[in-house]
């Protein structure tokens, strides 16, 4: 049995200097990486995280280093077209969005109005971000017979809207399970996560280890 | 003889998970505390740095980590009121621009023409920023009588650009020295740098080893 994790954060490069990233130690990813290596049908765990992400040490796992969300889906696109995988458990912090254009606040309007500049003495400088491409809404595609584990993360937002939203997560792109947890419920060892299955049922989980231990038996 | 290395890069938050840094490992910034460590006439050596740079280990030395510019701005001002500081190493990569607002290119376009929309149909986000503060600017103000060496980086710029804005960054801020190093002269073991004097006569280094020790040598 091969299993595909995704963890920590990707980063978006605005320059050479200067990059965008999403903020995840990867931790809870490690220990579930860690969780399944003890597992005996488990052969192979490919663990696939950005290069500040915490990494487990097991044998079994193969580390592959990514850091834009470009980077990110060659990588996922790459494995999964010659590598049969049976779960996967995308717990990273994927960004929603990238630099398309850094620019200043009138050029930004010239640009934009095809006319008079706002303003030639502002200081402010603009980035323009667009889209990326939503990672999780490619594995049904690319890997359709493959357990799926997607994960929501919300800030400081209601217990209802939380198990709403993660579960809009789960049926939008077809996830076996969704981990739902809330910033404001992460602090040190404590971490707060709802594992919610297809038919919305879903049980909480108050340490990433007792999350790690949840999302390996129900997958497994 | 009290040493100050600021070294490593800031880090600006977006929002509670994305933030924007300024990627710079700390390793010539903690090459140089190591340089000075070893010198008997070093008492201290304060490492001011990013949590993710590089590290020095002499027990000489107190690590003081900060994130922001602001973070870092207060760091510096606390230390060097309460302590005597002999000289400065600013070698760390400091945000220029700091989040300032969050929003959409037709909110924007609302807010800044006070008329109707330019579109209400874009997926793009927009990042406003604004200059931080300059913290080399600073040094000058509270603690006149240190030996302060400041650092440019460039990206891919003519040989001549490179000192003449290493040079200008010399005589803005009244530094003693200035180490002056593009991009494009950097990786892995090779680092180029010019360490530029009050005359704008200058040495060429071609390690991060040759520049920490120049730079110890220059300034102790």
């Amino acid at each position: 049995m091969n299993v595909l994790i995704t963890a920590g954060g990707t980063t978006e490069k605005i320059d050479n200097v200067r990059s965008i990233s999403n903020t995840s130690t990867g931790r809870l990813g490690c220990l579930i990486a860690d969780d399944f290596s003890t597992n005996s049908s488990v052969e192979k765990i490919f663990y696939i995280c950005g290069k500040a992400a915490a990494r487990p040490e097991s044998a079994k796992t193969e580390i592959i280093y990514v850091d834009s969300v470009a980077s990110l889906e060659n990588a996922l696109r790459g494995l999964l077209s010659r590598v049969k995988v049976d779960i996967i458990i995308h717990s990273m912090a994927v960004s929603d969005y990238r630099v398309k254009a850094v620019t200043t606040v009138s050029d930004f309007g010239k640009t934009m109005l095809e006319s008079g500049k706002i303003s030639s003495n502002v200081d402010d400088l603009l980035l323009v971000m667009e889209r990326t491409p939503k990672i999780i809404a490619m594995f049904r595609d690319v890997s359709p017979q493959s357990t799926l584990v997607g994960f929501k993360l919300l800030d400081n937002s209601p217990f209802e809207t939380l198990i709403d939203r993660g579960f809009d997560v789960l049926t939008q792109n077809n996830c076996t399970f969704v981990l739902a947890n809330d910033l404001t419920e992460i602090s040190g060892e404590r971490h707060v996560g709802y594992l919610i299955d297809r038919t919305k049922n879903f049980t909480k989980y108050e340490t990433k280890q007792a999350i790690a231990e949840a999302t390996v038996s129900a997958t497994i």
